[in-house]
Protein backbone atom coordinates (compact mmCIF):
# COMPACT_ATOMS: atom_id res chain seq x y z
CA UNK A 1 0.00 0.00 0.00
CA UNK A 2 0.74 3.54 -0.64
CA UNK A 3 1.59 5.32 2.66
CA UNK A 4 -1.22 3.69 4.24
CA UNK A 5 -3.53 4.66 2.39
CA UNK A 6 -6.41 2.97 2.73
CA UNK A 7 -8.47 1.85 -0.56
CA UNK A 8 -12.25 0.50 -0.27
CA UNK A 9 -13.25 -2.74 -0.89
CA UNK A 10 -12.99 -2.31 -4.67
CA UNK A 11 -9.32 -1.39 -3.89
CA UNK A 12 -10.19 2.67 -4.96
CA UNK A 13 -9.86 5.34 -3.42
CA UNK A 14 -11.82 9.02 -3.71
CA UNK A 15 -9.64 11.59 -5.44
CA UNK A 16 -10.93 15.45 -5.62
CA UNK A 17 -9.63 17.60 -8.17
CA UNK A 18 -9.56 21.13 -6.84
CA UNK A 19 -7.78 23.82 -9.60
CA UNK A 20 -4.41 24.76 -8.38
CA UNK A 21 -4.85 28.58 -9.85
CA UNK A 22 -8.95 29.60 -8.98
CA UNK A 23 -9.28 26.97 -5.77
CA UNK A 24 -12.37 25.62 -7.62
CA UNK A 25 -13.52 21.75 -6.92
CA UNK A 26 -13.71 20.30 -10.62
CA UNK A 27 -14.33 16.80 -10.01
CA UNK A 28 -13.82 13.74 -7.91
CA UNK A 29 -12.66 10.89 -9.61
CA UNK A 30 -11.80 7.51 -8.13
CA UNK A 31 -8.28 5.94 -7.98
CA UNK A 32 -6.96 2.30 -7.36
CA UNK A 33 -3.25 2.05 -6.89
CA UNK A 34 -1.88 1.97 -10.12
CA UNK A 35 -3.68 5.34 -11.07
CA UNK A 36 -2.10 6.94 -7.56
CA UNK A 37 1.05 6.07 -8.90
CA UNK A 38 0.89 6.76 -12.43
CA UNK A 39 -0.68 10.44 -11.06
CA UNK A 40 2.52 11.10 -8.94
CA UNK A 41 4.97 9.40 -11.43
CA UNK A 42 3.45 11.18 -14.53
CA UNK A 43 2.51 14.48 -13.63
CA UNK A 44 -0.66 14.15 -14.69
CA UNK A 45 -3.98 12.75 -13.39
CA UNK A 46 -5.10 9.14 -13.39
CA UNK A 47 -8.52 8.09 -12.49
CA UNK A 48 -9.88 4.40 -12.37
CA UNK A 49 -13.69 4.62 -14.46
CA UNK A 50 -15.85 2.64 -12.44
CA UNK A 51 -17.86 2.13 -15.25
CA UNK A 52 -15.84 0.96 -17.70
CA UNK A 53 -13.30 -0.70 -15.09
CA UNK A 54 -10.12 0.71 -16.57
CA UNK A 55 -7.69 2.71 -15.88
CA UNK A 56 -8.42 6.37 -17.39
CA UNK A 57 -6.02 9.04 -18.10
CA UNK A 58 -8.18 11.96 -17.81
CA UNK A 59 -8.14 13.93 -20.70
CA UNK A 60 -7.20 10.70 -23.10
CA UNK A 61 -10.14 11.56 -25.70
CA UNK A 62 -11.17 15.27 -24.38
CA UNK A 63 -7.99 16.74 -24.72
CA UNK A 64 -8.53 18.29 -21.49
CA UNK A 65 -5.87 16.72 -19.05
CA UNK A 66 -5.45 17.67 -15.55
CA UNK A 67 -1.78 18.70 -14.70
CA UNK A 68 -0.33 17.49 -11.29
CA UNK A 69 0.85 20.57 -9.02
CA UNK A 70 0.71 18.63 -5.65
CA UNK A 71 -1.23 15.66 -4.09
CA UNK A 72 -2.12 15.35 -0.28
CA UNK A 73 -4.17 12.71 0.99
CA UNK A 74 -6.39 12.95 4.17
CA UNK A 75 -6.26 12.97 8.35
CA UNK A 76 -7.57 9.12 7.83
CA UNK A 77 -5.89 8.31 4.70
CA UNK A 78 -9.04 7.70 2.62
CA UNK A 79 -9.33 10.56 0.53
CA UNK A 80 -7.41 11.61 -2.08
CA UNK A 81 -7.15 15.72 -3.02
CA UNK A 82 -5.18 16.68 -6.11
CA UNK A 83 -4.03 20.04 -7.18
CA UNK A 84 -3.69 20.68 -10.39
CA UNK A 85 -3.85 22.86 -13.41
CA UNK A 86 -6.65 21.61 -16.10
CA UNK A 87 -5.89 21.94 -19.77
CA UNK A 88 -9.68 22.27 -20.93
CA UNK A 89 -13.09 22.16 -19.69
CA UNK A 90 -12.92 18.95 -16.68
CA UNK A 91 -16.72 18.49 -17.31
CA UNK A 92 -17.67 16.38 -20.73
CA UNK A 93 -20.78 18.82 -20.65
CA UNK A 94 -17.98 21.61 -21.30
CA UNK A 95 -18.21 23.16 -18.14
CA UNK A 96 -15.04 24.06 -16.29
CA UNK A 97 -15.81 21.99 -13.41
CA UNK A 98 -18.38 19.42 -13.17
CA UNK A 99 -20.53 20.99 -9.82
CA UNK A 100 -22.57 23.59 -11.89
CA UNK A 101 -25.82 22.45 -10.34
CA UNK A 102 -26.97 24.06 -7.35
CA UNK A 103 -28.98 22.36 -4.61
CA UNK A 104 -31.73 24.68 -2.25
CA UNK A 105 -34.36 24.02 0.18
CA UNK A 106 -37.07 23.89 -2.69
CA UNK A 107 -35.39 20.68 -4.14
CA UNK A 108 -36.23 18.57 -0.96
CA UNK A 109 -39.28 20.13 -0.47
CA UNK A 110 -40.46 19.57 -4.40
CA UNK A 111 -39.03 15.59 -3.56
CA UNK A 112 -41.49 15.62 -0.70
CA UNK A 113 -44.42 16.39 -2.85
CA UNK A 114 -43.52 14.36 -5.53
CA UNK A 115 -43.67 11.57 -2.59
CA UNK A 116 -46.97 12.82 -1.24
CA UNK B 1 -34.84 10.74 -4.40
CA UNK B 2 -33.69 14.15 -3.97
CA UNK B 3 -33.78 15.72 -6.92
CA UNK B 4 -32.27 12.55 -9.09
CA UNK B 5 -29.37 12.24 -6.99
CA UNK B 6 -27.42 8.90 -6.93
CA UNK B 7 -26.91 7.20 -3.49
CA UNK B 8 -24.45 4.10 -3.69
CA UNK B 9 -25.26 1.00 -2.39
CA UNK B 10 -25.55 1.84 0.95
CA UNK B 11 -27.52 4.86 0.45
CA UNK B 12 -24.46 7.14 0.57
CA UNK B 13 -22.87 9.85 -1.40
CA UNK B 14 -19.55 11.68 -0.73
CA UNK B 15 -19.90 15.07 0.18
CA UNK B 16 -16.87 17.55 -0.07
CA UNK B 17 -16.74 20.59 2.23
CA UNK B 18 -14.65 23.28 0.68
CA UNK B 19 -14.69 26.86 3.15
CA UNK B 20 -16.50 29.10 0.88
CA UNK B 21 -14.16 32.29 1.76
CA UNK B 22 -10.71 30.56 1.61
CA UNK B 23 -11.23 27.67 -0.98
CA UNK B 24 -9.49 25.27 0.85
CA UNK B 25 -11.11 22.04 0.76
CA UNK B 26 -11.67 20.95 4.12
CA UNK B 27 -12.35 17.15 3.80
CA UNK B 28 -14.78 14.60 2.75
CA UNK B 29 -17.62 13.41 4.22
CA UNK B 30 -20.80 10.94 3.28
CA UNK B 31 -24.28 11.67 3.36
CA UNK B 32 -27.42 9.59 3.94
CA UNK B 33 -30.48 11.04 1.86
CA UNK B 34 -31.48 12.55 5.80
CA UNK B 35 -28.22 14.36 6.03
CA UNK B 36 -28.77 16.02 2.88
CA UNK B 37 -32.37 17.16 3.93
CA UNK B 38 -31.13 17.99 7.31
CA UNK B 39 -27.62 20.32 5.95
CA UNK B 40 -30.36 22.17 3.40
CA UNK B 41 -33.01 23.31 5.74
CA UNK B 42 -30.63 23.88 8.89
CA UNK B 43 -27.68 25.99 7.11
CA UNK B 44 -25.22 23.52 9.14
CA UNK B 45 -23.60 20.71 7.35
CA UNK B 46 -25.30 17.08 8.92
CA UNK B 47 -22.92 13.74 7.60
CA UNK B 48 -23.75 9.97 8.13
CA UNK B 49 -20.70 8.80 10.57
CA UNK B 50 -19.87 4.99 8.49
CA UNK B 51 -18.40 3.94 11.57
CA UNK B 52 -20.36 4.71 13.85
CA UNK B 53 -23.15 4.15 11.47
CA UNK B 54 -25.19 7.37 12.85
CA UNK B 55 -26.46 10.95 11.60
CA UNK B 56 -23.84 12.95 12.66
CA UNK B 57 -24.02 17.08 13.10
CA UNK B 58 -20.60 18.23 11.99
CA UNK B 59 -19.34 19.80 15.71
CA UNK B 60 -21.56 18.33 17.89
CA UNK B 61 -18.86 17.51 20.23
CA UNK B 62 -15.69 19.38 19.13
CA UNK B 63 -18.08 22.84 18.40
CA UNK B 64 -15.98 23.25 15.10
CA UNK B 65 -19.57 23.63 12.99
CA UNK B 66 -19.63 24.25 9.15
CA UNK B 67 -22.22 26.63 7.94
CA UNK B 68 -24.05 26.54 4.89
CA UNK B 69 -22.85 29.11 1.96
CA UNK B 70 -24.62 26.59 -0.82
CA UNK B 71 -24.82 22.89 -2.36
CA UNK B 72 -23.87 21.78 -5.03
CA UNK B 73 -23.99 18.42 -6.95
CA UNK B 74 -22.06 17.23 -9.60
CA UNK B 75 -22.63 16.51 -13.58
CA UNK B 76 -23.42 12.82 -12.76
CA UNK B 77 -25.69 13.74 -9.34
CA UNK B 78 -23.31 11.24 -7.61
CA UNK B 79 -20.96 13.76 -5.57
CA UNK B 80 -21.78 16.71 -3.54
CA UNK B 81 -19.71 19.77 -2.80
CA UNK B 82 -20.96 22.39 -0.25
CA UNK B 83 -19.64 25.45 0.50
CA UNK B 84 -19.13 26.21 4.22
CA UNK B 85 -17.95 28.43 6.63
CA UNK B 86 -15.94 26.67 9.43
CA UNK B 87 -16.64 28.03 12.78
CA UNK B 88 -13.38 26.34 13.83
CA UNK B 89 -10.16 23.42 12.78
CA UNK B 90 -12.35 20.98 11.13
CA UNK B 91 -9.73 18.13 11.32
CA UNK B 92 -9.70 16.13 14.41
CA UNK B 93 -6.37 16.53 14.37
CA UNK B 94 -6.46 20.18 15.23
CA UNK B 95 -5.82 21.10 11.81
CA UNK B 96 -8.22 23.36 9.49
CA UNK B 97 -8.32 21.13 7.05
CA UNK B 98 -7.80 17.54 6.99
CA UNK B 99 -5.66 17.58 3.87
CA UNK B 100 -2.37 18.22 5.73
CA UNK B 101 -0.17 15.83 4.67
CA UNK B 102 1.48 15.59 0.76
CA UNK B 103 2.05 12.72 -1.27
CA UNK B 104 5.16 12.49 -3.30
CA UNK B 105 6.96 10.40 -6.31
CA UNK B 106 9.17 8.97 -2.85
CA UNK B 107 5.71 7.32 -1.22
CA UNK B 108 5.83 5.51 -4.29
CA UNK B 109 9.53 3.96 -4.37
CA UNK B 110 9.92 3.77 -0.98
CA UNK B 111 6.48 1.40 -1.08
CA UNK B 112 8.30 -0.32 -3.80
CA UNK B 113 11.35 -0.63 -1.99
CA UNK B 114 9.50 -2.23 0.77
CA UNK B 115 7.36 -4.66 -1.13
CA UNK B 116 10.68 -5.85 -2.67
Amino acid sequence: MINNLKFNERGLIPAIAQDADTGEVLMLGYMNEESLRRTLSSGEVWFYSRSRQELWHKGETSGSRLKVRSVWKDCDSDTILVMAQPTGPVCHTGNKTCFFQQLTKPDIEVSHQEEG
